[in-house]
């Protein structure tokens, strides 16, 4: 039975920043931070179509133009399946997150922009029924409309893009101790560069190595057998080519994994990177002593330590 | 605490038949079956050595030579490793199941030696301990020491092979209502040849849709979610090039899935086909309904109906 709620004036959201990949599943498994994350203002107005009408906190590198603006292009396809285009809209963004960071900043922009217009309308559509118009998002962003970066945002969580053929996303369980350390170095990887890089034939022994390691951290976390989850988080087949592009990775890794993380690599393209911890005191532990090597080698970094976000979006009450 | 057994004089054991890969788990899972197997009576003896004093069921196909042999060449290895190189031993190997038929035949053989062994001694190795030995006899046999097959042949129930480096098996959940429909066609195809035909290098793309498949059907396993389970069960790497070597796989397929099977697949190298169905009456129709098209298209078979084995190897009570 679908909830029939309220149409509304104004609604102001938070969106989660993600973590793609997770080591062993590229292309396929994502899990939603608490911190950092983007919001989104959507004010119910007179004249009819769909204004953006602020963005912060981007130092002016994403489009203002509606439809070139994931977030806006987003929210009128939305406008456009539900039949309505007669609405007046205006839209702030407030990036509150790094762009470029491989932390998912279109993914959360784009779903706090769909999440809000959904609730200002009385949330006509599921959750899953906006994962659609946000992949449509990504494939503006990003040239491709991969869902791993907006389904654990949209869905909170650990989620895996079974296929596309349709989409199917799987919720995965979240052993309760798991937090996560990630620290993005201010170094610049475009995604595009990233993906570019990486080689389209594989061999067959690492896809093996690959698929063994995916399905043994599935496993891990539908047991919480920490261990498990540990030694399943390897990449042989894109960290190899990526790490390339991220200073001082091997040596971030070898700290984490002196100081007690689980795993560590690389969050989506990179230049990102995050470690799994058993705790949070762990996971502030772990991005203190990255965060310290970096500035000992002169690059400056964002820390963020984060549980498990089981909640996806949420609505910030002014 | 390890359980102190009494040594004993005569042990008769029966090791399962197992299918490998499971359609998207190429090399790294299986399951083991009731019926088929094979069967091993060790007796101790007077006069130290190991003697295969009986093979039957193999139409002679199977080396007599006892370090040829992978049942009696892995007991070797096994009594070496403990120490007891000066005991007697006469071995008979009860072939019970087609050899060649990609049913894990060799694995079922060498368990079931390895199990006897083990017991009669008193159970010196746990079963986890005895893979080691397992996986040096399929080396011996296949001439390369995959555990896809000997991990469930010995442990029972639904395996993955995480990886190998050191051998990390994963006991997976088994949904109950699960069973398999098994049917060999009686047309040859040996593993080697199977094995040489797979490409070494494949797409980036199609490995992802193949670790995607893999991880939700691990978690369809976990939440017994057979339609999860089901549309899991997709190979786009391996199936279209050994599917080749087997006639009518394709219409086979038709014939299962339209009988409402969950999944349907070659089992390990082939040329045995499995399916998955919901209970035993489905996997029975499967079952009959390939075997009648078989026969019909002038192709002998051998058809099997089985849950899944949870027990592995057992014990003959003569």
């Amino acid at each position: 039975m679908k909830t029939v709620s309220m149409e509304r004036d104004t609604v102001h959201v938070f969106a989660p920043a993600t973590v793609a990949n997770m080591v062993c599943g590229f292309d396929v498994l994502g899990f939603a931070l608490y911190d950092p994350g983007d919001e989104v203002i959507i004010r119910r107005v007179e004249e009819p179509g769909v204004r953006l009408v602020n963005i912060t906190g981007d130092d002016g590198r994403l489009p203002r133009q509606v439809s070139k603006n994931t977030v806006s292009a987003s929210v009128v396809s939305f406008l456009q399946h539900i039949g309505r285009t007669n609405i007046g809209i205006d839209m702030e963004l407030h990036k509150r997150m790094p762009i470029g960071s491989g932390l998912g900043s279109s993914a959360a922009s784009t779903v706090a922009g769909l999440y809000a217009i959904n609730t200002l309308l009385g949330s006509p559509l599921s959750r899953r029924e906006l994962l659609p118009f946000a992949m449509q998002g990504e494939e503006l962003a990003c040239g491709h409309g991969h869902a791993d970066n907006v389904a654990p945002a949209l869905l909170g969580g650990i989620t895996l893009i079974r296929g596309y053929d349709p989409v199917d996303v799987v919720a995965l369980p979240v052993p309760p101790a798991l937090h996560a350390s990630v620290v993005f170095p201010h170094v610049d990887v475009p995604t595009r560069d990233a993906r570019q890089m990486i080689r389209t034939k594989v061999a067959l022994k690492d896809a093996v190595t690959q698929w063994g390691n995916i399905a043994g951290l599935v496993a891990g976390l539908f047991t919480d057998d920490y261990a498990l989850i540990g030694r399943s988080m390897q990449d042989v087949l894109i960290e190899p080519t990526r790490a390339i592009l991220i200073p001082e990775f091997y040596e971030m890794r070898r700290l984490a994994m002196e100081a007690g993380a689980l795993s560590f690599g690389i969050s989506g393209s990179g230049p990102s990177v995050f470690a799994f911890a058993r705790s949070a005191e762990q996971a502030t532990y772990v991005t203190s002593i990255i965060q310290t090597h970096l500035t000992e080698q002169g690059i400056g970094s964002n820390g963020y330590v984060s549980g498990i976000n089981m909640e996806g979006p949420r609505e910030l009450r002014d």
